[in-house]
């Protein structure tokens, strides 16, 4: 790809390099070779400049570099330009249309023409399939359930019974959506007796779940991942939640059931979040924390309950300190009780 | 179903509404339509009654309810007398008995006549499959597992080698049973030497067990998942753990190996269970909460590692605040420093 | 076996016991049998000696034991001896060349004569797979892939596009390998633009990696997992990282991306590691715990955000008295307050 088409493409301004270069790939500065372009979003990563073997680098607008043998190019977000030229060097892979002749598909599903569906795939009665879905081997899709158009599913995945996945989605290895939520009533013997879980999933467009996350189904209604949302691998998703557009939920994360995450919301990495309340919108929990109460727009909170980042920075400081800070406490209690003591003997002498 | 038998199968008594009223489903008060029962719980869900749509409710026995338009049935337990009307509503669906003819079952694999067997479906030598089984599409039976009667089996399932699932259970997608226990030596060049993980993982009857949990093998010997007892998903258990009777693990909990949990115990979400301890009958380890120790019969515990929940509540109130307590115990030292120095100067003084 | 031999197989002397003895298994002191070896490596199981049914006990060099009926066995370390007699009397299953008639392997892939491929295993375009590889039912193998000689690789397993899994590697049921990295930009409209995630793993000889385990690709790169690693159930290992020479990874731990894990480092249970750090060799972070620094070689850690184990401990046992403590200040600013107040009017009767 010449270098000027590279610019046109990512939203930058070539200000080094001749307009026909030919630039071959894309790559982080350590990995970069000949003919790749590379970028740098982080000054922490300035010194990697030195050595990358890369032809070509994005760079906002007031970064200055000392390499002079490599091409520039000039973009708002450096980080955001370099995505876009790796899905131009990296497409999505074309389907090839054709269900494997060991699949399974029911004469009763509806399978669009397009589709590329693999070996031992097994579709269940009335699913609908939409235009260009790929399905991996090993996959299989309950009754009544809906893939939307170009959505991809790999092997090893369950969408259960009634759940619909919408258009442009991809559910990596071994996702499971749909599957009954943990729902027991005791019973008067102190036995549990099992809620029926007959809710559905509802996974909208352009969300993407990773490897072995499981969503729950709701018991009665539907558990709803909204459109735009990016869940990580093995993640847990209890019944009756909503995750709304956009929100990014990081790996080992775990939702309690009827809970709302809202728009862009980003819950780091092995975050708990309780039953029955709402994320509010832009609001981040750190990784390893975990709420049990609503969170309002906005907010960054941490830690095990979960309270404002600044101040939960402050307390784990001082946490490291906590035995010195015991010692100190209790040596102060000791000259005081001197200090009583001493008041108390000097009144004992006045008297 | 009638008002009537709704009551009499739920253990309710109808306080108001015609006996012979038709209800024609179950659900909670948000989204319940015309003719669904529906239930009051928790006195947080009260102001919902003014809006729901729902024909009847079940009500403990001293709850008032403004609204004279729904039909009220009086129950010891409302979630209870709920859980059971949905499970009338919704019966667990009948087997439809048959062997998908591109499931795999071993000829010396002994299965009852009423099972059925999905697509793809792989069940080892000497597996013994009883009566009224469902296994979907994808699962794998390793050699010499027994699965008891009654028990539904999802796509993606493991039963490893030698396991045994007891009736009326149900095992998710993508649930583990029997996979090799973390086991090794290290060897005089500070290698790891594994373990053999020759032992099995005994289920017993009326166990539910969520997606994608898995569940060791002992070494030698078993892991046991005792009667009723109910599991979450993304759990882990590990090599000779027991759990015993009516324990419920919430998900993404995890175990560690030959710890036994007890009756009834509840561990929440993403708890910790270091190795060879035991909870006790009863206990609860709130959410996030990790012991490396023993815990007595009936108590509830919080926090890594966990101690007494109460005691837990006012460190963690506390901990919010520990930048300013330690900001406050320098002030007093500063003050005492100062103490101490005008003493010592009023002493040299007198000299 | 006789007791002869498996003292020279296990690396032991025999102290006490007829050399032409037969012992014909290996257990733990609980559940041992007659016939059994068995071992003493901590002295908190001392006491079972009495009750052991054991015919034979693997015994450090210093250690005395009061039964007379059982045969000594002196060993440097007894558990790594107790392990190679478990090696000797389980050794690992023949594999039975076959390839099952309802694999689907794809004609362009290398096989080896000698592998045993289950029923309904999927092995792509161009896979290579080595010699005495097991694959077992329902397992997916994607284009492109190698697998090398005597690994084993169970039901539910993704091996991803272009990975490698090195020699006598044993990946559980439903590891995924080669999932996509989580790489998103934030396009100017806030949404989330998936970053292309082409890179590959490669898993190195004599790696072990537990059920549901899940490692992603790198977006371009690769991530690696060394020679020896052992790998426990449920974890996450992020796109790019490095996992070294022998370490080991628990249950339910999850690493961000970019991070690179030492030699014979060990993360305990559901420990969480940031991105781009590294945790040196031979440290330890312990369980539950999390890092977002860099650690040095041979440290141990604990606490989120973790730090020097002792002060961890000091501090924890701090936490439980942490209400009392925030009184005690409470208490202490309250009588200075006094203190000062009647310093002040002392002064003030001296004016």
């Amino acid at each position: 790809m010449k270098l000027e088409v590279l610019a046109e493409e990512t939203f930058s301004t070539v200000e080094r390099g001749a307009l026909d270069s030919e630039i071959t790939g894309a790559a982080g500065l350590d990995i970069a070779e000949a003919g790749d372009v590379t970028f740098l979003a982080n000054p922490k990563y300035t010194p990697q400049i030195k050595n990358t073997r890369a032809s070509a680098i994005f760079l906002n607008e007031k970064e200055i570099i000392e390499r002079e043998d490599i091409f520039i190019l000039r973009a708002k977000d450096p980080y955001l330009a370099y995505t876009r030229a790796l899905r131009l060097f990296y497409p999505k892979p074309e389907i090839v249309k054709s269900i494997h002749q060991t699949a399974v598909v029911d004469r009763s599903a509806n399978v669009a023409e397009t589709v590329e569906i693999g070996a031992n795939v097994v579709v269940g009665k009335n699913c609908a399939i939409g235009e260009n879905v790929k399905i991996f081997p090993n996959a299989t899709i309950y009754d009544n359930a809906k893939i939307g158009a170009n959505t991809v599913i790999h092997s090893g995945v369950s969408v259960r019974e009634n759940c619909e996945i919408g258009a442009n989605c991809i559910l990596h290895n071994n996702v499971v959506v749909g599957s009954d939520g943990f729902g027991y009533a005791k019973t008067e013997e102190k036995r549990w007796l099992k809620i029926p879980q007959v809710g559905r999933v509802v996974v909208e467009d352009d969300v993407e779940i990773g490897a072995g996350t499981c969503i729950d189904c709701a018991s009665v209604g539907e558990t709803r991942i909204k459109s735009g949302a990016k869940i990580d691998n093995l993640v847990q998703i209890g019944h009756s939640c909503t995750i709304e557009e956009d929100a990014l939920i990081c790996a080992q994360t775990g939702l309690a059931g009827s809970s709302v995450i809202g728009k862009r919301v980003i819950l780091a990495g092995q975050v708990g979040i309780a039953g029955h309340l709402r994320v509010g919108d832009d609001a981040v929990i750190t990784a390893k924390s975990a709420t049990s109460h609503s969170v309002e727009n906005g907010r960054i909170l941490s830690g095990i309950p979960a309270f404002d980042n600044r101040n939960w920075l402050r307390s784990i400081a001082a946490f490291r300190r906590l035995g010195e800070m015991a010692g100190a406490i209790r040596d102060l209690q000791k000259k005081f009780a001197k200090i009583e003591k001493d008041e108390k003997s000097e009144k004992d002498d006045l008297v």
